[in-house]
């Protein structure tokens, strides 16, 4: 009996391709895996596919749910941004889908799993670290590390010499990524970064901001600690949820980065990313907690938000690490439940209210009227120990003669 | 020969109402010095009014270029947003405002520095932090921790009975702060975080998002070491670009953010705040940082940008740490050079272009064609070692049953 | 009926002579409470001596055990340090002492809450944050910020005045502060760090470097998720374990520092401090995070303690930042499970042995000789990879001829 | 003409093996260069040996006073200790001795560069980041990595093969590296953990704990802006007051640590280390910043010497982000002069006076006595608001009925 290679299948030209490739260098039985994160897949029609294309099975499995929820939540909750501007779109979907094939692997007790990812980028690190932590033992094949094949011309001339039927839609376009919470375009002129990008050509989620809606929309996001729960005040689950505020999001041309980021490869490479209801989201549980966690929990959760940015784009999902900083997340989260409104206009989200019953913003106590809460004169007390550390620098100066060395004459 | 006393002075009723209080309960005499950071203070009839409310003297000193260079500037290259949202423009201007007051107070001899801020506040303590650590033995006076006056009506009756003639114009308004950078509003409805705000009748240097041109404009801004030295194509003063560059954010409406912060002395506030040339000159820095920073260096400048805008705005510019956090910045800053086009239209700032002899993005190795400077294969030893705590942990676990937990079944 | 106070009683002094002072100043029934966190209190006698003094009732609370489990281990999984050197001896024990006090106010429906301590140090400051952050609707009573006492002589002849019989020993000595993790040593001849303190008069806990045994000592020390279930193979509660490595700690001169510290308060304190027991365990559980933490687990932890020690030096116990804090701790514990073995040897902790199940140490990997997890060849693509960035930045100077600025010639 | 390598040369059986390994395998011309930083390299007969080995040439290179002031104590200064326990001995040495087998790669017009790292450490890792970012087209051939040669028997006998004469002394002994400031222990029986160490067969720089003098010694040394300058009052440089320290610090036993490590390249390492006269360094420099630091800066440091300590371990020294770092640190080091004075007795360094003109203990303020500098009721009105997040979540929670519910009944 063949030994069994799980194959992370898209029925694209790549890893259609792939399929006779591992046949022809591996003598494996290959089991086509596609696993669904809300891209879009489509399904009709691909069994056939891959099975022509040599493969013995195909999975199709949609784990949109699952990702949503466990995944793009954690990282929203969070509130992990990449070098501050980058939603994590492809990152976040990576340890899920490895993962998954890890599954399939398990199950058909398979030796190998194979990707399709290229040696330059990011992805090949994030599935490969993912397969690493939960199932060391798997041998991992990158072809696009090893094969000859250079180009989609290459990819082409193989298949055609493996009797292997094409018929699939010409596609000479940007490198894409999508799944439900983003869209990613790299490649092409975009390799360029002192050229303006042409969104009108290269926007598929999202309205350019010129033909967003003249008119605006207000929406109502409801959170559970931290976690969206209703729109418009109704309660939905997070996968309709994010579908829904993808459509008004991309109507309103909201949601779309031009970066340059430093990859995990060593490199910096440059895309445009679409994230409609995810930058929404974003925004929406950032009022939230700027509303309902105080200075110490907010200042330290920024640290640590930065890092956990820097674990997902890593790939290091499944690490002990990761781990920990989610149980820290978890605890802030408690108090951040309530109801925020937005109006959407021409790529901006403007607040429009807030509220929450674990608001610390106390009326009584900010007003600039006084109140019984908050003693004018406390405030002296308060500045003198707390600038007690300066005072004594400055008579530390002034005993070296250095005092007033900082006053400009 | 009576005491001295220096007092922060602008003209308004608050500042106004001081003089006498001072001469009445110190028996000082009464030194104004009215501080110019680019509020665009009213000059006209200044010197009178300070006279005719009984101070002995008015010193008027502009000091815009000093604020723009030596506080604003120093703040951008940080890249110091307080709370991910603020950029600081009332606190940055407070240190310099009090190095003035100590100027002359060290000029004039006086015993005490007194300032108009209330007891509530924020800028109590960065006025008071710069006086301490400057001129540790000057007294601080602060009238409204301290009077009873409580309201604009106290006011006003206090200078009818001290024969003050106000002739002032009535603002019922807002509590606003203005300077070069920004322009703050708090009060009022605003107190109340659950009603939307009409920007139409709030804000005064921007456009709201309705109102402003159906047409994009283009700007290009030139940096040097993290400075804008030029705007499109000219070079320029720094107080100069930063003008320009309100004049035409205020135009597209850019750079308002409507924000509940956690103030230094243990409450939340809220306000809104107009940047309309500042966060065109954060974001033009940031995308050069995207360009020019390597991985490393942008990760920890996050961590020292949210401690450098926590010490801004806590007050503690004249503190040793902010010094050698400067220090730490200005030798980052040192590739921040290049230019920078951005579409403005309707709020939003659309990155359009972006070039600099210290790019780090090298399209010969990012591109997803092989080049000579990139081996692929050096990506399998890269992930396998990355990865091999991983491996180590998932074998530990193995020893101890524990591998595949992860897994969903 | 009066009202009532909650008085936090030693039997000392100072809070001997509150007692009447509270009666006189506020017409209070004070009830006082004693609460041992291990500091060897003298029971005998101390509620005749509090009813004498004119207190209506006394309660004596050993939370020993809690203090232990609950306040010092959770510190030691953090691997909280203030200031790389202070094990938090006074500050871990302010919290649950303040907790107890909210306690019984609240069983006794008392008004406010009396403390000892005073206007220049940190206790003030923990007390006073717990209430509040407990119950803050309690009034706050700190003699020593308001009375008139001085000096022990004032304190002294005060009682004489109310008819206090004071019959305690006389202790001209050092301010101390005692309970079972540690013992703090302030004040007389320590105010100044020039001069050399001599131990031999100031330590209790422990023996002087010189008169600790000529003989070395083993010991093991089990952890159990972060916390030391038993000594020497014998299983103990922390109670126990602490009291029993206190002995022999102390025995042989362990865990004794010389500290200048930065207050809460803004100015720096200097003391010594005994903590034989709690020295001992923190190097333990530090030898088993060497064992068991990966990199990445450990270079963040390290910033998250630094973080925690400062939040239990400042009081900050009862804050959602030090729960959530915990949360992430306690989730980097479940592996800090094994045994280590020392030698305890005048002053020194010496490393003799430690095993775990959760190691991440991999002999087989790390050992000099080449094994098949470890493929020598993969460290070549690390190393290219991991230093790309400087490859990339060496051609960007290249292009701007400044390759080479770094070579000595 | 042949082209040339550049080796790094130290004299033992690896590097003379790889010389006839290179002409073999290369076909290179060989000029051997030793870099001598402090490691008390014998120099007789080394010429010769290299030449008849089959080298043409030999560089002789003493950069131990560079090592001292340019690499060392940049680090002190940082108080850079990697995982709490390792003050970078090897690591910090690596940078420098790459930065010179550059220089002489560029002064011979070499093509490459060889080392005798092995593949699995974190050397090869130091050494060739310094190398790729100084001089990016230089090759880098790590024989280790490469040759069949497994084992000293298989080098032995590849020379004789060769005809290199070999005549060195056998050194079955563990694997160390040594330069001035420390000296490492690595392989055999500590490959394993859970056996002690025998300290009296390993330590060569210093005294075992038991043999150390049963007096103790007393020794001051004088800082100047973070840099040691005297010794017992005594100027010397860098370099003469490191041996003295040395030799001082090993006779009492000081400076031995036992340490599981995260090495660079994904696993732990174990060793034992000796750094007698560093460790005593960088405790008299934290004695220092204690003395002479504010508590903000002495946080924020702790984070940065964090980093500060992995980039060293890295090998990440000719790096932008240390750069900035090093400016940091140097900015916080004006302040940091004065003397520290220690006990010295087995193993111990016990603080025994410190004085600096930069001290901000201030006597007057810390003392127990109320002097005019501080007013005990400012603490009120500080602890007020320092309080107050925790007052405003506990009115909170008090309306969610949450309150008390951290208060054990």
């Amino acid at each position: 009996m063949k030994k069994k290679v799980i194959l992370a299948y898209s029925g694209g030209l790549d890893t259609t391709t792939i399929i006779p490739w591992l046949k022809e260098n591996y003598d494996y039985e290959v089991i086509a895996v596609c696993i669904d994160v809300g891209q879009g897949q489509e399904i009709d029609g691909l069994e056939e596919r891959a099975l022509t294309s040599g493969a013995s099975k195909l999975y199709i499995d949609d784990v949109t749910d699952i990702f949503v929820n466990e995944y793009v939540f954690p990282t929203l909750k969070a509130g992990a941004v990449y070098e501050n501007k980058y939603l994590l779109g492809t990152s976040i979907a990576r340890p899920l889908i490895a993962e998954r094939l890890v599954h399939y692997a398990l199950k058909e007790g398979a030796e190998a799993i194979c990707h399709g990812a290229t040696g330059k980028g990011n992805d090949q690190v994030r599935f490969e670290l993912t397969i690493t932590a939960l199932a060391p033992h798997l041998k991992i094949i990158a072809p696009w590390r090893i094969w000859d094949i250079k180009s989609r011309e290459d990819a082409i001339e193989y298949c055609i010499k493996n009797d292997i039927k094409l018929n699939m839609k010409k596609d000479s376009s940007y490198s894409r990524d999508k799944n439900l919470w983003h869209l990613s375009h790299e490649g092409l002129e975009l390799e360029n970064p002192t050229i303006e990008p042409d969104h009108s050509k290269i926007l598929q989620m999202c309205n350019t901001l010129e033909n967003a809606p003249d008119e605006s929309e207000y929406i109502t996001i409801d959170f559970q600690e931290g976690i969206p729960i209703a729109l418009n005040g109704m309660k939905m689950d997070g996968t309709s949820l994010l579908r829904a505020l993808n459509e008004v999001g991309g109507k309103h041309g909201i949601g779309v980065i031009d970066l340059i980021e430093n990859r995990i490869v060593g490199m910096k490479s440059r895309g445009i990313y679409e994230t409609p209801g995810g930058t929404i989201l974003y925004k929406a549980h950032q009022e939230l907690e700027h509303l309902c966690l105080d200075k110490e929990t907010y200042s330290f959760k920024q640290i640590a938000a930065t890092k956990f940015s820097e674990m997902v784009y890593n790939g290091q999902w499944f690490t002990p690490l990761r781990e920990a900083m989610s149980a820290f997340v978890d605890e802030t989260q408690k108090v951040i439940t309530g109801k925020v409104r937005f109006k959407l206009y021409k790529g901006n989200i403007v607040l429009a209210g807030i509220e929450s019953d674990y608001s610390l913003y106390n009326e009584e106590i900010s007003s600039f009227d006084t109140g019984e809460l908050y003693d004018h004169k406390d405030a002296e007390g308060f500045i003198r120990l707390f600038g007690l550390p300066l005072k004594v620098r400055a008579l530390m100066k002034e005993k070296n003669n250095q005092l007033y060395e900082d006053v400009k004459k």
